[in-house]
């Protein structure tokens, strides 16, 4: 069976799942462009990170039995085309939790530690044992959703005795590390309570927009506000406004409306705000954890073990 | 009964501590050198930070029956006049575990995330993605000494899926969070594996110097190193040659052999180096925590409640 992929793993790692998997033949390639027309037309199964993909190359991928995406988003796949081939599509959803969960702890230390004052004291040779300097212990977490990234960023909040608590659209929660969850529409009375609010929340109709400047009006002063989900969360109107009247503490942002940021945006020089590149979610355990569930899903594939498939899309559904 | 404090808390609290023990008398200063000679002679009680006092202002204080140290060390003390006129001794220990356990995990999770660099990027208005960010889940801490501190860390490095190894005396641990404890004499053999080392140990005869040239050698070249202990653990010129050579992958001191670094130092300008001006411990929560021991020590002192003083020194032992 040929397995074609356009994510190019560690070299360590193409060897090792060759060798494992010796009964297939793999080919692996950094991009797209690269791969010769033949085996297009001959692969059976194909890793992308799912932005390669348009109706003409699966028409010529006339072998194509499985679509592994080693992304959790498939918003760029051509759904249609393959969905009328019935290819099985499969994602990496489940392997941002730790990862994304990490970088809000990271931010929220950051920020009550005040780690980036204390680095320009030392940019300016000075000593200053005075700089007032805070703890997320006893601190609440207000957390826009209840999924699986948010369920793991409050168990580590709750591990810092933070006060963990959450919206989602019913109010309704089975997980186990939330204080307490309320409908979203109870949304601007939970807001005066928040030192720190973070949103994972995907792009979706029901997002686009979801903050308003009253919501940050509610905010406490000195709130943090962190974004690590999609930047349409917030009108760009809204975000401008936002940050030039200070109406909050601070906020970090790792996704905008319009990504990538420009040279020229005036974001760059707020000192209201962290940018970071949409980066929360990538380290050096993505693809690892990304073939972890490949290989699961590669014995279930080629009859090797039984059970089903993970994350396994429903293409009607597009999740 | 007059207690008289030169440790200045809030306004607020100066008069709700006044009016919840309205049968004595609080006076509150900024500095030793403001309190008036009668006050000296006839408080009975003198709350400090544990650097203001000398034998001749124990002489003079006639009436003092209680000193309240609101700091955990007390090597600054005249202990043989204080022990002498048999005065009751009391510390703040233990409000460190919390803050310094935060302080270690926010240095630890920049450092993965990169969080000086992303800030870097900023600086230089630049987006970019490919920047290589780490985790904490997976990685392996060892901690220097397992006493309160290193246990609070121990246990939050665990919810980071860390695996937590330690170094005592003896190698006996009867704690919760760790994962082994060993022997000292074994610590050559423990670093190799460790991505993260942090101390936490308190100046003695035993500690000084302890971490020498070689120890150093024997870590990852990726390895962070985290002092927020004493700064005397490491001599000067072992700290400058491990720096300049650039033998392990980062190093965030928060205590140095010689505190304040002066302006002029040459460590304020090395990339691999984090300085903080030994600010882990002191956060806005430091004076409430150390009040609050005060309080139950206040009403063990007067009678107002049984059972034992929090804290009471040894003065014999030293702690």
């Amino acid at each position: 069976m040929k397995i074609v992929s356009s994510v190019l793993p560690a070299r360590e790692y193409q060897h090792s799942v060759s060798k494992k998997f010796n009964e297939h033949e793999f080919h692996f390639f950094k991009r797209m462009e690269q791969i010769d027309e033949n085996l297009i037309a001959e692969m059976e199964i194909f890793i992308t990170y799912g932005e390669d993909l348009n109706p003409e190359i699966i028409e010529r991928a006339s072998s194509l039995k499985w679509i592994c995406a080693m992304t959790a988003g498939i918003d760029k796949m051509p759904i249609e085309a393959i969905e009328k081939k019935g290819i099985l599509v499969t994602n990496a959803r489940g392997i941002h939790a730790i990862p994304m969960s990490e970088f809000a702890l990271g931010l929220m230390l950051s920020h009550v530690k005040r780690l980036a004052d204390l680095r320009e004291l030392q940019r300016n040779k000075t000593w200053n044992k005075r700089l007032p300097v805070g703890e997320l212990c006893g601190k609440t977490l207000l957390l826009l959703g209840t999924g699986a990234i948010p369920e793991e960023i409050a168990r580590l909040a709750k591990a810092f005795q933070m006060k963990v608590i959450g919206v989602n659209r019913s109010g309704r929660y089975v997980g186990a590390h939330f204080g307490k969850v309320y409908p979203i529409a109870q949304l601007n009375e939970l807001l005066p309570e928040a030192d720190v609010i973070v949103s994972v929340l995907p792009s979706t109709p029901e997002t686009k927009g979801l903050l308003t400047y009253e919501h940050f009006e509610q905010m406490k002063k000195e709130a943090l506000f962190i974004n690590l989900g999609r930047g349409d969360l917030i009108a760009m109107e809204t975000l401008t406004r936002v940050l030039n009247e200070e109406l909050i503490g601070h906020m970090a942002l790792d996704v905008f409306p319009d990504e990538p940021l420009k040279a020229d945006c005036l974001f760059w020089d707020y000192p209201n705000l962290t940018i970071t590149p949409h980066i929360s979610s990538i380290t050096e355990n993505y693809l690892p954890r990304s073939f972890t569930i490949f290989e699961h899903n590669l014995n279930v594939f080629s009859g090797k073990a039984e059970g089903d498939y993970l994350n396994k899309i429903d293409l009607k559904k597009g999740y």
